[in-house]
């Protein structure tokens, strides 16, 4: 049997998240060990040397998988037919920086990613923007992509889902395997909703097993803060766990969704079927069959204290977008 | 069915090599998806801040087979009942050392190490020294372990084998997994010696497919000096590639080797078919039946050029020994 060859794209390769991603990426856990990669690195000109040493790493692992590695610092070229891209690449908040600075900053970046897909791309690319804001920059990138569908864009809300079911599973000793219903709403910002209230652990509802007083204050804080707390005790952000959820992420549109289940991804809000603004990319719960597609998962009711939250992260979305508008 | 539960234990957990491997072992790649993880990470206790994050990335990755993170800097109460042990932390060379330095400085760590797992690991524990130089590191180990089989001690050479296997699958134009049958003998150092004289790329000899000249001069000189080569284009040291290698080279224990193929580890020289010196920790070609043991795969033969550079490799190992007596 022939094995498939994937044209993978993964952007910021140079940098901590991608050193954690790529490896991941060729050893065959996003699209199995059946499926061959072609890899395209990219990077800012600067980063070219450590592109070519990340790259002598990967042909030093004699991944069976890996065909060919690609890299550089031009999008157009690294795009070429890719079925799938990794935008981890974006500027960091400086110090001082304004949140307006940042996505601005940022909008020129995802401006920029977002004209090569549509130039470059298979028309068929699944995008997961994992760059910060990723909400924000993802808009950015898909309007500026016209010739690819809208709902084949991501940003990674993955990380929190993980981050949160990684909590809950401690806090009641159980195996994270066990915990399952998490949805994070909204933005992947403070204002992001961990929702506990469909949560099943084993065949427990959460509140079984766990205070409610600590779900709501507690939890919803660690969560939201958890990526400060790593940087506090690391001295560093998070990398190889945002590598892990951006491999999760993508592989959840290439694995039937269990029944009964869904996955977190933050996709366009068109037709969402709870009421949230258009033209926003917002955290909703997610099923797939298993061909790249997705759905969102309908008739999840939101309690008092879920609804009012989830009002806050819309708001903060829609500031965002009109913060970017002049790159829409 | 239950699941299986393995002790895991890595060294210097707190570095950059482990930063890679911690999250590879955890996604179930040396043991398999069905064997769950207890994972011990011992660091020095300055490093105990950053233990703290990488156990809280870990945990944010919700890992299913993950059930337990131990973490400190003592070893006896980390090594306790471990299956598996990754010792990665050792000292760098630092500016102005000479190698006698290095070696004591590194002889010291691994005494310890050595003393601690005798005491409290499983008595079949396989151990991996990855921590350089690698060789003479786990001979102090495996020497100041008596209650634990001498056979269970491995050096990591299978960085510079894979290594090997991807440089001449690039300049085969082929898959590095139709490169087989490397051979490393000896120290992983920079008198290593890279054995093209065994190799198959598919069904032809690799003499037949690259130029012998090639083979005798570039390709052995590229393999022994790939790490600085590394350093010079990522300012950094291999780390991720390092740890797949280590991936790679425990999985090997506990698979069983394909008919006709073979690994590289650096093994205890007793009992050798090869006529090496005894009391060292040398590479060898080695094969397993899947089960934690292996045997030196006998017979092949060396040309002039191979026996030659083999007599050099032995001779450094002989003196390292030397250098390091008291520690024995």
């Amino acid at each position: 049997m022939k094995k498939m060859v994937k044209k993978i794209a993964v952007t910021g390769a140079g940098g901590q998240i991608a050193y954690s991603l790529l490896f991941r990426i060729c050893v065959g856990e996003v699209f199995g060990k059946e499926t061959k990669i072609s890899l395209r690195m990219l990077d800012l000109p600067a980063a070219e040397g450590i592109l070519a040493g990340v790259a002598m790493e990967l042909e030093d692992c004699a991944f069976p998988l890996l065909e060919e590695i690609h890299f550089g610092s031009n999008p157009e070229e690294l795009f070429e037919g890719v079925d799938c891209a990794f935008l981890v690449g974006a500027k960091p908040r400086g110090v001082g920086m304004e949140r307006s600075d940042l996505l601005s900053e940022n909008g020129k970046i995802f401006i920029e990613m977002g004209r090569a897909l549509n130039l470059a791309a298979s028309k068929d690319v699944k995008v997961l923007v994992v760059g910060n804001p990723c909400n924000t920059n993802c808009l950015i990138c898909m309007e500026n992509a016209p010739a690819i569908p809208r709902k084949n864009f991501h940003a990674l809300m993955r990380l929190d889902e993980n981050r949160a079911r990684g909590l809950l599973a401690k806090k009641a000793g159980v195996n994270p395997s066990l915990v399952k219903g998490v949805v994070i709403w909204g933005n992947h910002s403070t204002t992001q909703v961990p929702d506990y209230t469909h949560i099943l652990i084993g065949k427990k509802s959460l509140e079984e097993v766990i205070d409610a007083h600590w779900l709501q204050e507690e939890f919803t804080e660690t969560v939201q803060k958890r990526g400060s707390a790593v940087i506090k005790a690391r001295g560093k952000s998070s990398a190889a766990s945002a590598a892990s959820a951006s491999v999760d992420a993508m592989r959840a549109l290439f694995t039937p969704t269990p029944s009964g289940e869904w996955f977190t991804s933050a996709v366009l809000s068109d037709d969402n079927p709870y009421g949230i603004e258009k033209g926003l990319i917002f955290g909703f719960p997610c099923r797939s069959r298993g061909d790249g597609e997705y759905e969102i998962v309908p008739n999840l009711p939101w309690n008092y204290f879920i609804s009012e939250k989830i009002a806050v992260t819309q708001k903060e979305l829609l500031e965002e977008r009109e913060m970017v508008r002049q790159y829409l």
